[in-house]
């Protein structure tokens, strides 16, 4: 059995808790938190992440937000550790990688970064587009899928009570990719951002609204949708994580002939599935160590055999 | 440049030619053929095979027939070049492996076989999907598009001057699968068969089409459709090779949350496409060997930076 710790119990730790049950040859050794142990519930064992270093644990699945936790966490814990993460800061992936990659390889530890589906399996995608189809053309679409930067947004404006935003892809422009006549679409022709808002007692919705529409970076350049709800319907309709995706890419490969590769996600918990992810890329970080090698690795520098617990000989028989 | 060779020259061979010329860090080294080269209209030299051990070649791929050349062409040029193939007779894949796996090691060569998209990009995603999500359901669906042996049964009916069928999924099905309840779906509820035929001057419509929606095996545990259609239509209408298909996996990682991953090819050009796969695949065969990697592999068992020119740092930059 694979000894899997998850650093970090929010949404992203208990997914991960959840996948590893699903998995025959992994097992949770337990859950480590800056929290007190106490007044956590859950069927694992759960520790300080003080005591962390007592433990028999062949990856740490690190389950902190990309903002701060993740690049603290990981340089600290790859001294002892094998790692998996989900850094998602897109601009701070080469600093995070340089600064992990020399302590992993001090240590003789293998680390993952950026490990999901976005970055993630649309990685994968957008790799695999682009090395088949070279002069083709790509796109990446979200949702449909709650934007926890966007509904952070929403509720920092006075009068907001309770907010959150779905990013909502455009079936036209969709369409327009498929087609390879999507190359000149702007932001606001890909997606449209769709607001449920709750309202402080004496707010104006006109007001809010405005002030929404209006906000730079976020929504001034995009069509976006503003519906005020009440309280009650907001907790029952708005309860839930739902997010995907596709990524599409479209080429010529003659005169005559077009080609679309897609690949969709639809997903009713974005933390679930991102956990799923984690948990198989834990495996293939576990058996990669086994033979040696150490450093900081994505899920592009890993045969994708390494996430199946299947040998190669029956992989070949039943999946190829 | 990456020196490839082109053994084989009919629409896969045609359709590497052409995807050789997308990529900017490989060259045609040229055409190797049984035929005449006299007779072969090619802007790439044409050589007989039998002179091929005469270049220097990276990579040779392999752009045969399944049935009979890739068995006994891939051992013999194994012991002179890395070699590519898109072998896809399923149930001779262990012995295929085996056979040019031997010959590959004592050679210090290295072999990718069954590259393309199914076998290939789908056997991926089918890997993929049960790696992340083992308590899922996967299915496989595929078309629209021309099946070669489908096309072929029908041409061999008496009766039949020329004939050719198109397998459509049902998008019915489709949606069951999205939705996790795919699992009890029959071959006849998954895929309708539709087949355009021309016949010969005094074959009776009624008794070619019985044949055609009887026949054992091919088309009686499916509905058929049969159209009749003349010599004129049919070329004009149906001198393509399209084809494409779906691979989706379903799953629930809680009570409450289900998750879907679909990945879905649109293909005009079903030997284009299949060719560009085989490209990549020679880079990323050329870069293990280079680095000292002998025997057979298939998609599954290099990383998938393998099939990019891009160094590893500029697609975690790029594409991560």
């Amino acid at each position: 059995m694979i000894k899997v710790a998850i650093v970090g119990y929010g949404n992203l730790g208990k997914g991960v808790e959840k996948a590893l049950a699903f998995q025959s040859d992994m097992e949770c050794v337990g859950i480590f938190t800056r929290r007190d142990p106490e007044l956590i519930s859950s069927n694992s064992a759960v520790y300080k992440i003080e005591e962390i270093k007592n433990h028999k644990i062949d990856v740490a699945i690190l389950c902190g937000g990309s903002a701060t936790d993740l690049m603290l966490q990981g340089p600290e814990l790859i001294k002892d550790f094998n790692i998996v993460d989900s850094f998602d800061t897109h601009a701070k992936i080469p600093e995070h990688y340089e600064r992990l990659n020399k302590v992993a390889r001090e240590n003789n530890r293998l680390g993952m970064i950026s490990s999901g589906w976005d970055p993630g399996l649309f990685s994968l995608m957008r790799l695999l587009g682009e090395a088949i189809l070279p002069q083709g053309s790509m796109a990446t679409f979200w949702g449909k899928g709650v934007s926890q930067g966007h509904s952070d947004a929403i509720r920092r404006i006075e009068g907001v009570k309770y907010g959150i935003q779905y990013t909502i892809p455009k079936k036209e422009a969709i369409d327009k990719t498929l087609a390879g006549n999507g190359l000149n679409l702007q932001a606001r022709d890909r997606h449209l951002r769709i607001c449920y808002v709750v309202l402080d007692e004496n707010a104006k919705e006109s007001e809010v609204k405005e002030k929404i529409v209006t906000m730079p970076h976020y929504f001034s350049d995009y069509d976006t949708e503003v519906n005020f709800i009440s309280e009650e319907e907001f907790f029952q309709k708005h309860n839930k994580m739902p997010h995907g995706g596709m990524v599409i890419h479209h080429a010529k490969t003659s005169k005559e002939n077009s080609q679309a590769i897609q690949f969709q996600l639809t997903l009713e918990s974005n933390p679930e599935f991102t956990a799923s992810v984690n948990v198989a890329c834990a495996r293939a970080v576990y058996r990669a160590h086994q033979e040696g090698r150490v450093g900081v690795v994505t899920m592009f520098d890993i045969p994708l055999s390494y996430l199946s617990p299947k040998s190669d000989a029956v992989l070949r028989k039943e999946l190829l």
